[in-house]
């Protein structure tokens, strides 16, 4: 997971035999275009494939047409794709075929008897099958896959008979968009709203049962194709997470966007842990980890997925926030106003000199406020004047977007001046779009995309706007990542050994100085005399807690004893503790006392690490007390962190603004606590392997200057379990 | 605002002749019906109203086929209604004209010269002229309404012709919705989506410029009409708050739901106080606050508005929050169970009887959970699986909701089925909801709507069903309150005279007495020996405070002394205030000490009134200190509150789950908060004329049983401030 670029996806075969064939088999083919092996066979000759396509089948000679073979074996020549729909029980057989035949790659569309989605042991034996045979295969129950520019059209779904794909070369001005899903119906699903809204798919592909080709690798080998400006995926989970993080990373060197709905899984899988990082966590919270560190966009809903995808097609990229609002209706004007602020973006004022020239074209507009009513008057000179104001949007001072609100119940009011809106979309240099409050004419729209414009709806527009937005801050900082060269990850000379399961205080101090976590002065001495020794060196006040690998709760056991001011005290507290122990807890090991420096008051804070199964060891932060308990506000980082990324996740606090100062405090050691986060993270990456579980609470923060202190830690150490097959 | 259903909407006349008239007269009508003054005559006719229609416009004695007058005096009978279409200049005089003829209703479309809003002199005029000459009048600047089933269309808006309204009677099994605009653009916005979604709109009014008919007035005729299931309304701010609250609670009375969009003003406006409680206000909060007491439904997105309108047309009103989904797309399934849980519905597991018949109809679907994937072949039968399926729903145990996710690209799976489909939804005893995650076909969603079905997007589902739920809680809540008698809100006896300004300690500490609301013990004495004695007689330990009108902020003053324990210090701490404050202030007025019994520490809470202009008294509430001055967590409510009411505002904090008692402490005494706020909700609703502000900070709240006391006060007197005139 640390080397990024250079990581292979496998050691499995191209893909391009599978996605780019140059020859196809559709073995089950039959004559049937309303079943769906005669659809199969129909739809990939109707897409235009330029290449020879053989349909197999023993019941019949000529089929849809064309000469048809009784079986894999008797094919004229070893093609690269086989579409595989045959009854559950010949698939091992078909497949054992091609690969004598030398067939290169096959999809798997059976979805087997009665609609039931095959059996978990057709999958295992497909999947050992494409390992030995080193044949890439789709499916088994893939819905199939698309390729609308390379006339590849190898699925059975209807929808493409509803809503068939555009002639190559449509819609020059709208950038490629494509789909990656493995819920096939949602594939197409989404390729029809995005047709509808006129946004060109090039690839679509569904990945079905992933017995060998998972989403990842193609997600990989589409963002190399560079056929896309974004991909769309529909995820339920990884059946290869580890390869994220280089699939991911190539994708932002890339600019390709992936936008991503990820389905979440109850919690009621969650694993018991002991300490309360774990409670927090769960994979889902993982996923939104790696995401956010990749710059892997995830929406919550198909709107705000289509939206996006839309925006990135008609090039709409925004270079800040602050949106100027043109309208032909003061209500709508203001309802969007609303609508931005909640979503984060600025409706800003406008400066004088904006207003001015806005003045020379609109004279009795009244109000120059952002939203600016210009009447509906504006858009009734057959265009004139609202070109005027479009052109004057897009060198607004202190504007990023222009949003242009006007019915486009009346189709003429775009259609009318589509050459002039052509010309000005050819040197627009910010995004402008247009919102119509009643439902647009559909050839308003059509006539919009071809321009290269975009109309959204309210909502989406703002959403859009503001996570393209953070995606271009993303893609600076992941380029200044890839410049800076990340300390390498050594585990340091004077680390402890680690035994699994809970470490021992003295092993846990060790542990944590070599990673340079900042801990209170502390030493662990034997009796009640060097226990005052002790407490002189270490610096007063002291806390007194016993040493024992068999009392997990101290305070309960009588072995604690705080806030001891000299050495009288120490002595007596120390013979306390000694006699409470003892006679609580007869059989405990006592192996001494840890006199460890009392700090002063600090703003608690909680810092852990858990190490999620699929992403490995993230860290969390949380401010402490009733905070994370109550208010469950707490934030999770892939390990390691840049002091950017730290920086990031303690500016991602609900909760942070208490961290500025307030009520007269001075602000907090907020480098400190980067610094402390980044060093638990490459403490916990470097020990990916044999540290579990990290819970640093409290972690005191102090006033700006005065650092941070992690006063109590448990460490469990061990390896990560097994992982499960999928 | 007291007296609800009884207060009438004023003295003006009937909206009758207005909205309901048996003849129209179109002043300035022309032949041209590509412009204003023609369309508007033509829409009228074409529409089929039934009465007789008389043009006006001295410059024909023909317009579009009907004999035209020259001037209103010539008109052949007193109409009810005259549609006023003519430049700016000539409005007074043909209002005038209008009045001599006795014309009962007027309706101004004018926008005057060069699609510029009337100015506000103009406005002003036809205001003093229909409150002088008692003519309702409509606008200026409306631009226009509709009664769809009255065969009354009057306006000019072009959408009409895009989008016509419905055949009487058509869509029989789908309720009636109407809109009340003061955006003539969203009025027919709204109109066009709704239209578009099957959402049968009856009355359309867009109020433009309110001179004389104002919207809440409108919303009451047409909820007194009862021809409507739902009103939508798109709102800047109401020109008559006061009459909010009467007519809220008729529509409430008759189940009429009234869904609103509220446009938001900036924050620059807002005033400036003295006490934070007012710095966390503002008109929109206070709207918020008038819209939750009333059931009026806020929404912040078009998409949502439509979504409960098309809801609520089809009868789709959820008992509960439990959702049943069943599928043909385990990955659309999945995605829709996030989205529920997100917006707050429940998506429980199925009861095993369920599992068992849903097994009986679908065999080999395999996992029986929830979401149920019923795999796409159960679509593909002619439908009689998929009818069985939606049976069963209906009578699903432990659940409230049926929501059915398959494709309806092809229309087919629902025309095929038409007729069982709408028996079906004949005995449906629960909503019964589809989603087609891919774009549903044109016939499908007409065949719905035809059968009294539905289809949403998956959010606006999600939002609609929780939304709705939420009415219908407040449906029953609002019973409640109209049955129980509320105590009359007379000020007690002892309640003392106020002046304007901050009040002193002693009225302070007498008026909350008056209104039980509690506070520590406390005595004002003149000097040393008096406090020594108080003390003795209010409790220890004891705070001290200097008493003069003089000083603001005590502390500063040098004038507390907190923690006395005994008369002993008493004493010196009252001579070392009078000493400090004589030193640091010799100009201020000493009126006495005050000597307070000091509270134990508790639960800093933060309770306040502010008066807002529109809605009068509103009672806040925070978790003090942090939680309120930084994460600005504070609740709103109209004053006066019922228990339920201050127990809902509880709720409503986010941070509420720490009252519930955390880290082992006991849950806070919640029954004493709520009577505390409603005590002080009734103070504040009793004196709204002459109290302006309370700050109760810290209110401190101990655990249950050991109540809550207001331990310090700021009450501000003072008369509300003359409206200003809109």
């Amino acid at each position: 997971m640390m080397d990024l670029a250079t990581q292979s996806t496998g050691t499995a075969g191209s893909l391009e035999p599978l996605f780019s064939p140059r020859s196809v088999a559709v073995v089950g083919a039959s004559q049937d275009t309303k079943r769906i092996r005669g659809r199969l066979l129909r739809q990939l000759l109707d897409g235009g494939f330029a290449g020879p396509v053989y349909p197999v089948n023993p019941s019949s000679d000529l089929i849809q047409g064309l000469k048809a073979y009784p079986s894999v074996e008797a094919l004229p020549e070893a093609v690269d794709l086989a579409l595989i729909a045959v009854a559950a029980e010949q698939i091992m057989e078909v497949l054992a075929q091609c690969a004598r035949r030398g067939v290169r790659a096959a999809a798997i569309f059976t979805a087997g008897a009665n609609g039931v989605p095959l059996g978990q042991r057709l999958q295992d034996h497909v999947a050992a099958f494409a390992r030995q045979s080193g044949m890439r295969i789709l499916g088994p129950n893939a819905e199939g896959f698309i390729d609308t520019e390379g006339g590849l059209l190898a699925t059975f779904s209807p929808t493409l008979i509803h809503v068939p794909p555009l002639p190559v070369g449509a819609l020059p001005r709208r950038g490629r968009v494509s789909i990656v899903s493995q819920s096939g119906a949602m594939a197409f699903a989404l390729y029809s709203r995005a047709m509808k809204d006129h946004v060109p798919i090039r690839h679509l592909v569904s990945t079905g049962n992933e017995s060998d080709v998972e989403l990842l690798e193609v997600v990989d080998h589409l963002v190399a194709q560079a056929s896309s400006r974004v991909i769309l995926l529909f995820v339920e989970g990884f059946r290869d997470p580890h390869r994220f993080a280089a699939v991911a990373s190539r994708a932002a060197d890339a600019g390709v966007a992936l936008v991503v709905a990820k389905i979440g899984r109850s919690s009621a899988g969650q694993r018991a842990a002991v300490s309360h990082t774990a409670h927090l966590t769960g994979a889902d919270t993982a996923y939104d980890a790696a995401f956010e560190r990749y710059g892997v966009i995830r929406v919550d809903t198909p709107d705000e997925m289509l939206a996006i995808a839309a925006a990135i097609s008609a090039g709409a990229y925004p270079k800040g926030k602050r949106v100027a609002i043109v309208t032909t209706s003061g209500g709508a004007g203001g309802w969007a106003a609303d609508i931005c602020e909640q979503a984060g973006l600025e409706v800003p004022e406008f400066a004088p000199e904006f207003k001015r020239r806005l003045g020379e074209i609109v004279p009795d507009y009244g109000s120059a406020e952002n939203p600016v009513d210009v009447t509906a008057r504006v858009v009734e000179d057959g265009g004139r004047t609202l070109l005027g104001i479009l052109d004057l949007l897009d060198t607004a001072p202190g504007i990023d977007i222009g949003l242009v609100i006007m019915s486009l119940v009346a189709s003429e009011r775009i259609t009318g001046i589509e050459p002039e809106l052509a010309a000005l979309h050819t040197k627009l240099a910010r995004p402008l779009v247009f919102h119509s409050p009643g439902v647009a004419g559909a050839e308003a729209l059509t006539a919009l995309a071809r321009v290269g414009g975009l109309q959204l709806g309210l909502p989406e527009f703002a959403r859009a706007m503001r996570t393209l937005d953070e995606y271009r801050l993303f893609r600076d900082r992941w380029q200044q990542r890839r410049k800076t060269q990340a300390e390498p990850l050594v585990i340091p000379s004077n680390a402890p050994a680690l035994t699994a399961g809970v470490l021992d205080a003295k092993t846990t101090r060790a542990l944590l100085y070599a990673w340079k976590v900042p801990q209170p002065g502390e030493r662990i001495v034997s009796g009640v005399e060097g226990a005052v020794e002790a407490a002189e060196s270490v610096g007063w006040p002291v806390a007194i807690k016993i040493v024992s690998p068999d009392i997990a709760h101290k305070t309960e056991a009588g072995g604690v004893e705080l806030g001891l001011q000299n050495a009288q005290e120490v002595r007596a507290a120390s013979e306390r503790i000694l006699e409470r122990v003892r006679s609580r807890m007869p059989d405990a090991r006592i192996e001494g006392l840890q006199v460890q420096q009392m700090m002063p008051p600090g703003r608690e804070m909680v810092v852990g690490v858990v190490r999620d199964p699929d992403f490995g060891p993230m860290v969390m932060l949380g401010l402490g007390g009733i905070y994370i308990e109550v208010l469950r506000d707490a934030v999770f980082a892939l390990a390691p962190l840049t002091l950017d990324d730290a920086q990031g996740m303690i500016a991602r606090l609900k909760g942070r603004a208490i961290l500025d100062g307030v009520r007269g405090e001075p602000p907090a050691d907020i480098g400190a606590l980067a610094e402390l986060l980044v060093s638990v993270s490459r403490l916990a990456a470097a020990h990916a392997d044999d540290v579990a579980e990290i819970d640093l609470n409290p972690v005191l923060l102090y006033p700006a200057g005065r650092g941070a202190v992690a006063v109590d830690a448990l460490v469990v150490a061990g390896a990560p379990a097994a992982r499960e097959s999928h």
